[in-house]
């Protein structure tokens, strides 16, 4: 029997190159995926004269939308024709297998929670995100939904990235590992030390701390910490490296000299260049949801778009979902720790 | 009046590299700067030869030393006669004006806390570092002695940090700015929110939050965090820097054809690699003691000695011990936070 179409939902108007680099980004990923049907949401204007013009696209109106600087949770609440809510809800209804916005983070984030709905059992949704690092991208998670957390939150963001990263990244035994400040299970704040003693006994693959100089050495598959270290690092991450190669790309354009022999340079720093662009990485999804919800950054272009459904393809078919939710039952008989 | 010397104590065992890589730093130190003198604390065989052969030299004979792997607490209270504690001793007694070790780093913070004594007032000691950003070097703290930390901590640390920028760094009016994961006050974590609240209402100089992104640029001279996220941000930044600027250089080197076009370019980025060399930075003072203790990393080489040197005897000179105690006592009637 032939695989059935896998239906990602797109929200036509998310980001701040929309709708055109989200277009331009769809065809990219419908020419390069012939299992892929992209249900486009959007006002009728925009979305059914793309349908029209375009095979395995199926539109969605929705003319309402919920701006970059609204507050995320309240607009979800009252615009419940937006086209983040009617993402939100394609996937709860199993119309859609994916719903990818490069739209408001928190209203994606309160859409995911609020409409699509939580997993049974999990306490909080994480968001997860690729990064690059010198061997294989590894996953971290959480990376800004959660800036307070408990240990047993990371516990379940250790099982949740886990089952990400085999079905997204196919990463048969990924190596799990906590954030932490010192290598010892005893260092750290309380937090990590008391994660570190929980995710010892029920995560798979536990690999121990690594520390932040070990993050772009690709020192685990999996780094889990709160999302406030997270979110602290992942923007570090995306800012050093530009100001980096902007410093490096200065150098190589500063005479007529330096541009000579860079000619000869760039070839080799490109591999490093487009691994370390954000646009390669797609989207990063909010995991522990009922279907799978995958957040662009605002400024995603026509490549970022086009990543993120080939992810979120991938992981669909690797039935992500599913994953992660066998991959918490296994944790139900864990222990608990003592300020849950 | 002529000003008297500049006495600093530097612990010739300590690091990686000790003694030899110690003394190479401080002969640089001493033959720039002759108002300094070096108060030399080691075996008897090490620093009675220097001191024996080198001007501005004193020799005080420590043979017992704490090593890289120990406890630091307990080295400190059971070794009252190794190089660090004799450190520390030396400067709550005045017969230095600060103490340098490139050893133990945890033996270092319990000398300092326990030895050399907190200035009155000061609820944790906080282990500040300058960081290279595209513009001039900011201030980051606390980096790694607190990892877990209340709102009020946070304000102390962002008085002591303005006052070591003024002293250490020469920044008259520094901009201070709360490491968070948005720019509005009501972003992140619970201690985040509450500190941005005490830090508007005491802190001279206070400019609201900065995110990750910002770090790299020289967004704030002065930037204050808990020693966790601290101390990941700080590796991190050092990890991701190696790994990209090696990156950069295997392209330059891969071939004979990269090698030649790469001659034009180095002298170029020569300055960036500079900049970014931990060894540039010298050491990382522990702030909120009753004098100038300075940490510098395991593997100091000669040139990361004389910086700390050349730093410590600036921050002497500039009273930096009688700015943070005046700093902190300007905030006594700052407005205190409820979990206190």
């Amino acid at each position: 029997m032939p695989r059935p179409p896998t239906r990602i939902a797109v929200d036509a108007v998310g980001g701040d190159f929309a709708p055109a680099a989200v277009l331009e980004g769809v065809t990219t990923a419908l020419s390069a995926d012939p299992g892929l049907i992209v249900v486009l949401i959007g006002p009728a204007s925009v979305v059914e004269a793309f349908a029209a013009a375009h095979t395995h696209v199926e539109a969605i109106v929705a003319e309402d939308s919920i701006g970059m600087d609204e507050h995320g949770a309240s607009a979800v609440r009252s615009k419940k024709e937006s086209s983040i809510v009617v993402g939100c809800r394609l996937v709860r209804d199993g119309e859609a297998d994916a719903f990818f916005s490069a739209g408001n983070t928190g209203a994606m984030m309160a859409g995911g929670t609020l409409v699509t709905g939580r997993l049974p059992g999990v306490m909080r949704p994480a968001i997860a995100t690729a990064l690059p690092t010198t061997s294989d991208p590894c996953v971290m998670l959480d990376v800004g939904a959660n800036a307070d957390c408990k240990p047993e939150h990371l516990v379940q963001f250790a099982l949740m990235g886990r089952a990400y990263a085999q079905a997204a990244l196919g990463i048969d035994q990924p190596r799990v590992a906590l954030l932490n400040i010192g290598e010892e299970p005893t260092k750290g704040s309380l937090l990590a030390q008391e994660a570190h003693m929980l995710m010892a006994a029920s995560v798979p693959g536990f690999t121990g701390n690594v520390e932040g100089r070990d993050i772009p050495t690709g020192g685990a598959d999996v780094i889990v910490t709160d999302g406030f270290t997270g979110n602290v690092a992942l923007k570090l991450m995306e800012g050093l490296s530009k100001s980096l190669l902007g410093q490096v790309r200065d150098a190589m354009t500063a005479t007529a000299a330096t541009r000579l022999a860079s000619a000869v340079l760039r070839p080799r720093l490109k591999g490093l260049v487009e691994r370390l662009d954000p646009d390669e990485l797609g989207a990063a999804p909010l995991l522990g949801l009922k279907g799978l919800i995958l957040i662009g950054h605002g400024s995603s272009g026509p490549r970022a778009v086009a990543s993120a459904l080939r992810v979120a393809a991938q992981a669909v078919r690797q039935d992500v979902t599913a994953r992660i939710a066998a991959s918490l039952a296994l944790a139900d008989d864990a222990p608990r720790s003592s300020n849950a």
